[in-house]
């Protein structure tokens, strides 16, 4: 699917990576740019551009200690400039997090990405995709993780990048392409 | 604004009347047909057959114990049978509450309906109003009570229904107003 | 260890047996008494008067459709009679869950759950486990599936009661020993 | 009520020093120290050091753009220290915010402030007290602003610290006197 006309973002923060290649696979299925949230917790001017100009914007963060990073939150909270005009209302916005437990309070960090973008006006879009969870289930079927909110990856604490699962990368990728065409329905 | 082309239907719960006030304004700022949780938690064939066929669903409930009411909840448990087609997927969805206390979980509430919504692979809608908290605020100032994520009330404890205060009535109007006419966007 | 002293009670709804089977390993490590929400959301009027008598109060219940069951909410909507006099303040609280995917909105249940504790006055214990997420975590460890607000267990969609995952079990039964410790210190 | 045997600190965030007023009335109430997450979120090495000592751990922070600014976050993501080796296991812990808005998103900062405690294997309480939501309450009256989980206070985005409601500042206060009563139970 070509989803050339909308212009769709992805800003993330990344510790060690993870969240990196879950945003590439995101983007990829989006066909969006890609936005860094940087280890200073900020954001370059052609960011921040970027995101004024995006007609939808997909928030990642690995979740540490119960929620997104504090470099994410940083991001958040100078977000708070646009969001003094509404600036950003009725964009499409949507969420992933990365975290090394199976649960681990990844819905914390989703239910937190939604309610920064409600503060913002925005549109929420979730996964749009049913999780798998019969017995013959496998850990790299499409959303084996199990998430509706937003698109969520699991990777073990000893793990590296380079090892993230082809499954949630794929759900990550299957994500950013229903986000991409719902803002392409919205915007229509 | 009309909103003759989409099909909007408010479901609601509503224990003692005040929810039900609430679900008429959004209904009239939507244009939206009312679709009522019983007291037993049922919905009629009717009701169902409704939201089947809507563009978007605005849900109602009052905040009892920290989330919905048990009918409420009953109707939710009751739409896992939509829920296992996704035959709901890409409804555009939104939230609603009344409570007798300014804050008193009614957040909870809200981000119970957009979980749901999310189940069902919906789109979500909230507010998009700013809150009225400055000095100058009085109470009947368009959301006053200060939700983003959807549209709350607050009606003291000892208070009828018929005492709803006009504010919080237009604050669900105007809410109801934004579902309909992003339900409106999408479907164009 | 003998938790005589302390009276702990686990109050559970279970749709197919899967949270029952939780719920008796969650007392069998509490050394508490079970008192089940029927299949119409009821408790028998001796279920009341063992949760007024207790010391710690574990409540359990499937996650469907993104939170507790109608049942068990109408057994929580029902404990607004207690509520109105804060007759539960200070006891202490906890909360399992079973569902049927690995992370599915779990999070949202005990969120719940933990909200209608503290509207209730009470004092909030959960897991006090660390999650099983190396490289080498089989999926019988405890805490595999890795929560810290209360336990939580995942029984494949068409599995069986009786086909529990012995992990999870343990995990619920090391997290009843917790309560009933914490419940025990706190009385002292 | 004299708490002298128990070592409780409150640690916080604070922008513009209504948070700080709302920690020294917390304080006032638990005979608390007060430690301070500074403007670039950090923490001093004293202030490590008491936390590690404490009984109970009180948190307070704003509510800015849906939950704790990203200051107190970067204090969180730093006690990933301790989580680690599950040092502060069993304390009591507890949590307080303020903002602009009636509900304004209030109760997500609370239930991330709770997270973070139960990632910590925490025993956290709550208000223990009713809200005034009748229609004779007034603004100052004890929990008016109405919550169960954390103490919240509001104060109109043009309203400095000096102006703070003298009700949530009482609040504040009862509620750090019941967390100071409940950690010297639990010690006891």
């Amino acid at each position: 699917m070509s989803n050339a006309s909308v212009n769709t973002v992805v800003v993330y923060h990344s510790g060690y990576g993870h969240t990196q290649r879950m945003a590439q696979s995101v983007a990829d299925g989006a066909g969006a740019e890609l936005v860094a949230v940087d280890a200073d917790g900020n954001v370059s001017e052609a960011g921040w551009a970027a995101l004024n100009a995006a007609d939808a914007i997909i928030m990642g963060s690995p979740t540490y200690m119960g929620t997104v990073s504090w470099q994410f939150k940083k991001f958040a909270d100078a977000s708070s400039k646009p969001w003094f005009s509404q600036a950003w209302k009725d964009k499409v916005f949507a969420g992933f997090t990365n975290s090394a437990t199976m649960n681990g309070d990844k819905l914390s960090t989703l239910h937190y990405l939604f309610t920064l973008a409600m503060q913002h006006g925005g549109i929420w879009v979730g996964t749009g995709l049913m999780p798998s969870n019969s017995k013959a289930a496998q850990r790299n079927d499409i959303n084996y993780v199990g998430s509706f909110s937003g698109a969520m990856a699991q990777s073990p604490s000893d793990a590296g990048a380079a090892e993230m699962l082809p499954g949630d990368l794929e759900t990550a990728r299957l994500f950013g392409a229903r986000v991409a065409a719902t803002a392409a329905k919205f915007k229509a």
